[in-house]
């Protein structure tokens, strides 16, 4: 049902783009090594941080970024549409060791929302900023603004298309934008089930801070200003030294009813649950008896991960302490 | 430290209408009975429901209602203005049997928040809608629509003043709306502490259902779209049959830090602590120690009531079974 590494490590890492309907008979191979590829590029790059010392939040918001600018996940670059044709995104970000938290919701001009939600945390007194006004935020604290469009980009969804069918494109820069048939059934975004994907990322860094990172583009055709869970501190990310650092991905309106986030932190805290027993009590027990899908990562102040989930597939992987990789996708 | 009454109730209701640094010498006479009569209103508005077996649900949503129609409170007419002079509005309701949940944040033609909290509930797969999209979204409903200038009738104010210096004009229907003096230092809303003013309800019914309903006007000159911690369920706002139903006010960033709502019931489920230990283990001890200032009034399903606040005042009542209502403000 879940995966987990039980050693205690100086510091730790896992990511996730998201769970849901995956299924291995949906992908080809060249869009599972797509993703298998991407995954370690976050992995890697929150590595590289954590290998040098660096903290917990900042290895997490990298690992988000490099997830955010790929198109394959339902975040940043990558985000799924609403019902009005628009891009909506949010994101957020909390530091286990001060429990200070930031997030931004509903915001269609930033590039990296993740950056954004952790200045709302360390450059406001507040927590959450939505629309307009967390857009004019972040231009004030100079995070990249794009134009809406850059969450369309068909030109660079066809390159990367290509990329998928030559392996070559990348090296030789070709210019060559030839029309490619999608190879699965999902208009504008290459995730096969993009309706609820979700990226994040959770550490543990070697001074034993824990920090966690969600980041979406929401739910495809979403409508009336809905929010899921990615932007909720409790719901869809939390971080806490005494207990663990959560992520979640899945179908928001649960995970917010379900407080899942928090709601492990609670049960190893007030129940002593190890990180495993809590995230998998909450997954597969409340959340599925709930009616809810999807899946967390977890991280404790020991190191150890957990990261359960009730869906067939979930985009994740973890990176050990000598730089050794896992990615995996499916059950 | 906090008011409890321990005796078990078939039904119970409890309200607040924020909690800050209200001082009784900063206070005249005339207000603070103001305030303790559409405190009593509010309650006798809930009492009538669930005297009469209606469901917590309904009681909890018309008590605040009465709450928001009023100019005294930072809720809706109530509603304080942003850094752009606009009212920005969150609201949100929880279910105790379902764990079912809606919310709406940053509305401003909504008569009633708190109303289009539920529709979100019962009328959308959602749980949290923000800006156009859930005004748009109560249209559809049907719910009362006000043009942004219902929030700021300065009509009504002057008139609400009169009443109070007079307390006849509502007799007479007098249309004489001569200027009145403000008796106190704050120049668009009467709550002498509007900075962080919020209004809620919580419910246990005749079924042994319990409900919660919390709305605001937010922050005195909050930016950039700021949301607290009023639509946040779990923060703001939690219910659940299990343990207890929970409704705060005081500063939402700590509450959200905090996951304060959804940390009592946890505490009650998971430490078999009895509400009381619990609200004041969440508001005494942990969001103190954090820094964050406010309170919270909860229901258990036995019908005791906890409200521990850690600010100097707290306007809150409850209402016995027998109908006899009990309204308090300082500490």
């Amino acid at each position: 049902m879940s995966n987990s590494t039980a050693q205690s490590q100086k510091f730790a890492l896992a990511i996730h783009g998201g769970a849901g309907t995956i299924l291995k008979e949906s992908m080809t191979p060249e869009l599972e090594s797509a993703y298998k590829q991407k995954l370690k590029d976050a992995l890697n790059a929150g590595y590289s941080v954590l290998k040098s010392g660096g903290s917990s939040l900042d290895a997490v918001e990298v690992a988000v970024k490099v997830l955010e600018d790929s198109p394959l996940f339902n975040a940043g670059k990558g985000s799924v549409f609403t019902a009005e044709g628009t891009n909506e995104m949010d994101a957020s970000i909390m530091e286990g060791k001060t429990l200070k938290a930031g997030s931004v919701a509903g915001v269609t001009t930033i590039k990296n929302p993740i950056s954004a939600a952790r200045a709302v945390m360390e450059k406001s007194p507040h927590v959450m900023m939505t629309g307009k006004g967390a857009e004019k935020f972040a231009a004030e604290q100079k995070l990249e603004i794009v134009s809406p469009e850059y969450f369309f980009d068909s030109l660079r969804y066809k390159q990367w298309q290509k990329i998928k069918e030559t392996e070559k494109i990348q090296l030789d820069h070709s210019e060559d934008r030839g029309d490619v048939k999608p190879s699965f059934d999902v208009e504008f975004n290459p995730n096969p089930d993009s309706k609820f994907g979700t990226v994040g990322a959770v550490a543990l860094d070697i001074n034993g801070n824990l920090a966690a990172a969600t980041s979406t583009g929401g739910m495809t055709n979403k409508k009336f200003g809905r929010i899921g869970d990615s932007p909720i501190i409790g719901a869809g990310c939390y971080a806490n030294n005494k207990t663990c650092a959560v992520s979640c991905t899945g179908h928001g309106e649960f995970f917010i009813r379900s407080v899942v986030a928090y709601d492990i932190s609670a049960l190893m805290e007030y129940k002593n649950l190890m990180l495993q027993q809590a995230a998998e009590t909450v997954i597969d027990k409340k959340l599925t008896e709930l009616g809810g899908t999807g899946g967390v990562i977890a991280v404790d102040a020991q190191g150890n991960i957990a990261m359960p989930f009730n869906t067939p597939g979930m985009y994740r992987g973890v990176v050990k302490e000598n730089g050794e990789v896992e990615v995996s996708i499916y059950k």
